[in-house]
């Protein structure tokens, strides 16, 4: 039986409309070091917004489902770029100005941008790589920097015409026609970089965009309103912000925007002189600001809350905000979730209590909308008994079914990241308590497959490194005749301490509370524990000096 | 381009399975008027919402698309068949036992209800209409009540079987695979009743309960969580009971059910007992509920949150709660718009200014997903200035497009109910501010169409009732030569007062600031002004009563 309900489609210029004029008087306001900030308000994005989809389209061409680009800060123009790419269709592909040169030009040539839109800051970096984006027609130069590398390019033959972001969008029309896309259009694209192999294209469409900005306002995830400003330091060129300036943009929560100033003592003073209430960033940022706050105090009693993702938050950290009056709270997800996946706010009857703190380090519940289940070694389906460990895998309809093939090809299904009924497979390892807590305990590719069992290489590597005379540890898996896959304990030591591997295998057993099964054989001093380029340990290097034979291993 | 996002339909099941699982803690607490009230769990009812799915398909019969009908009050029973009977792929048709008898058939017929599940207390209003009943199969009871009535009408060969709530279900898997269905599959179905026509059935979507779930637990609208307890006063047969069984479910909201006790004194008593955080009902339950506190004081410190809907809360009333620290919301709605259309909560720069309590006696500001405009006299678009009246047109995708027209038949799109771009015309006439908050001002029906401007006739009877010697007074349109319509003024004297018409109309000029051209010519005195059976003021019958000379009328 069909229902009588109007079907309107979920896109995202409903929400550039709503928040434009419900919401009109609220404010993106961009740091710009020196001076005063830059305040734009909501209507005026939505004017400009308009403004920069008719000089797209009729200026430079940007078709149905064209890619266009930003190499660009957190500030108001990307915001704008954010709403306009979308809404009329066109498809807006965030390129991480973190990544190396080699996979930037990978990325934008495998996702055929046809328009850059640049921060003139960062044409130092867009400019030597022109020569060698094959599709790039057109660069939209917003904000200072100078522009010299880039005319360079212009002159040289290549095809490629420069223009500037406020002469471009000057007197076009301040509304757009907006137009009634189906919803499962694409809205947005965003590349995840493993460690291994070429970067992945996840691609948003407006559905999951609308929805996933529905969920981040609900009050068990973010939950702001009007009443607030949240300074959006997680970068807009990484999922979406988290999904902040479209959910913001939905109930008229300002926007503090940190463009370039992202270091401990712009972020300081920004967040005193403009008394954000709410702050989104990764634990490393964080980690650099409690630093600054405590050589140089300042009124910081604005921010109540800050959202912390994209890796665990160490417990000595959240306890050292909550002494300056930040609530940080835990939140999980991936590029490939859009990303909200958990929010670890309590259970009400934890509140108040011992628990509280212990529910505040996991990883967090299971948003409304996100389905999870854990798969073990052998492909079983574990129990939500917070003890079984398994592979993480989640459904939901802010959750990637497959990757971008390219603009000609099918999607992408790859058995390792897509079971064959659709769910995302996570690459996390980790439990589910019976009230849909999860705790993250390893990645997938790190864990030990030990006769049919796992074993948790972080938990391992933290008893480790509880040790006095062990500064860093990494344990990887490596090959076995009987057992498939044992533990190699890889340890750094303190200067002046010597190798006791006796000693530390007995620590792990007593101090560690590690299971006799699961305690190492195999060990091995090494200098220091190889990292990738965003610090994380590189395991895959220590895998391979094993196998090459370069690891002396003691066997116990 | 496509998207890369899993296609996941948006499922009432879905909502189950959260609440009941990462939520099953969470408890549905049903008031019994004495001794214990009766608790049960999310976890518990996603069971025995399991049971009652398999009893319904396998013992029933019920198939997909059928409808089965509940005439109960709020309780866990009924939250369990809230989610059982969409969830397995059946309608869910909530019967109003308001409405008299006569409507209650007629409502059951046209949607050809295959089953009723009625609680014992309400045998007595079911048992007699039975036998008018052509497509009930099955009586389902549940709950205390006198079966007698009703095992007269199984015996009466009329085909109607009777059957035990509890029995029906006992036993039966407590798991269900629920089908995934189309999410824009019938889920539920509501009727309302003008005062004139047939009644109109309006049938909502899984998806549109959904996204309307995802709207109430915004924090911008009702943003409950598991802290929360909400007394859910509004009946589950009023349009969902305003979303909340659903809301509920996503966020592990607890509810606390009044059954049938929704008289002032044990609403006060399980205030006092279970400390509800929040509750949702119409204005005249609450105004009783107050005087039964100016009575007898109660502990009602814990609901610090009231949502107020159905019509507007007299300011006199919110003040009084306010200052019982019940903080009331206003929101606006209809049976056509799921309910959620506005919430009043004012904005941030209002808030602890002498503006605030300004934007708390509006409607509200429109949520997020709710498109409106006004309509003026002329089909023109009427800005959103604060003054411009219009009727109020809404668009979204839990707003009814069409009304139900049968089993066997198509939708009913009535041209005075829905514009031909398939926008609802809600029938209600106000302005709507730069800042999207709605202001109603009228009824459409009853609105005075003079000289193609409009004049409201609850301004105008406002500004009467403002005087020492009126006691009420209905301003209906009549008909004119010259204007198309003009104002009537039917005025009730306050005992021993004579008529003086020409001081009122210049009382309305002076006190009330009602423009010269919007004065009533006509006026005449009455004894009562006729009420509908809800107490609203009837004015077809005194429109009636004009045109058939029955009214002495004074022209000034």
């Amino acid at each position: 039986m069909q229902s009588t309900m109007q079907d309107v489609p979920l896109l995202i210029s409903r929400i550039l409309t709503h928040g434009s004029t419900v919401h009109g008087a609220s404010q993106v306001t961009t740091w710009t070091g020196e001076g005063a900030p830059h305040r734009r308000s909501f209507a005026e994005i939505g004017a400009r917004a308009a403004q920069l989809a008719h000089a797209l389209r009729e200026d430079l061409g940007v078709g149905d489902g064209d890619r266009a680009a930003t190499l660009m800060w957190n500030n108001s123009e990307h915001v704008e770029a954010y709403f306009a790419i979308p809404s009329m269709g066109a498809v807006l592909h965030t390129l991480n100005l973190r990544l190396p040169a080699d996979q930037l030009v990978w990325i934008a040539n495998h996702a055929a941008d046809r328009v850059v839109i640049v921060n003139g800051s960062l044409i130092p970096l867009l400019a030597p790589l022109l020569p060698r984006l094959e599709t790039v027609e057109h660069v939209v130069v917003s904000g200072a920097g100078d522009r010299s590398p880039l005319l360079a390019a212009d002159g040289a033959g290549n095809g490629v015409q420069v223009h500037e972001y406020e002469d471009l969008i000057a007197g076009k029309p301040t509304v757009y026609d907006w137009p009634e896309l189906d919803e499962r259009t694409a809205a947005a694209m965003c590349y995840t970089s493993g460690t291994t192999g070429d970067p992945k294209g996840v691609v948003f469409s407006h559905r999951s965009v609308y929805l996933h900005s529905m969920q981040v306002n609900m009050t068990e995830s973010m939950g702001l309103t009007d009443q607030d400003t949240s300074l959006v330091v997680v970068p807009q060129f990484h999922v979406n912000a988290w999904g902040l300036p479209h959910a913001t943009f939905m109930t008229g929560v300002n926007m503090l925007m940190p463009d370039r100033f992202l270091q401990p003592a712009p972020l300081a003073a920004m967040i005193e002189a403009e008394r954000p209430t709410h702050a989104a960033a990764v634990p490393t940022i964080w980690q650099g600001l409690l630093a600054e706050l405590t050589a140089k105090p300042r009124d910081v009693s604005s921010l109540t809350q800050v959202t912390i993702g994209g890796s665990a938050c160490p417990p000595s950290l959240m306890e050292a905000f909550d002494a300056l009056g930040m609530r940080v709270c835990h939140a999980w997800g991936m590029t490939e979730t859009s990303p909200l996946g958990t929010v670890a706010r309590p259970p009400a009857h934890a509140i108040g209590t011992d628990e509280e703190f212990g529910y505040r380090v996991t990883q967090g519940r299971f948003a409304a909308g996100v389905e999870a289940r854990l798969t073990g070694p052998g492909g079983e389906r574990l129990p939500w008994d917070g003890e079984s460990a398994g592979e993480l895998e989640v459904r939901g309809p802010w959750i990637a079914g497959a990757y971008f093939g390219g603009p000609a090809a099918e999607p992408l299904r790859p058995a390792d990241k897509f079971s064959e009924d659709g769910w995302l497979k996570t690459g996390d390892v980790g439990t589910i308590s019976p009230d849909g807590f999860l705790t993250l305990t390893d990645r997938a590719k790190d864990v030990i497959k030990s006769g049919g069992e796992w074993i948790s290489s972080v938990d391992l590597e933290n008893a480790l490194m509880a040790h006095p005379d062990v500064t860093e540890a990494a344990v990887v898996a490596v090959p076995d005749d009987k057992w498939g896959e044992r533990p190699l304990a890889t340890v750094v030591l303190r200067e002046g301490a010597t190798a006791d591997f006796d000693a530390l295998r007995a620590f792990l057993a007593e101090h560690g509370k590690i299971a006799r099964w699961q305690l190492p054989e195999r060990w091995t001093v090494i200098e220091a524990v190889p990292k990738t380029s965003v610090g994380k340990f590189d395991k895959k290097v220590l895998r391979r000096r094993y196998a090459d034979g370069e690891l002396p291993v003691t066997l116990l």
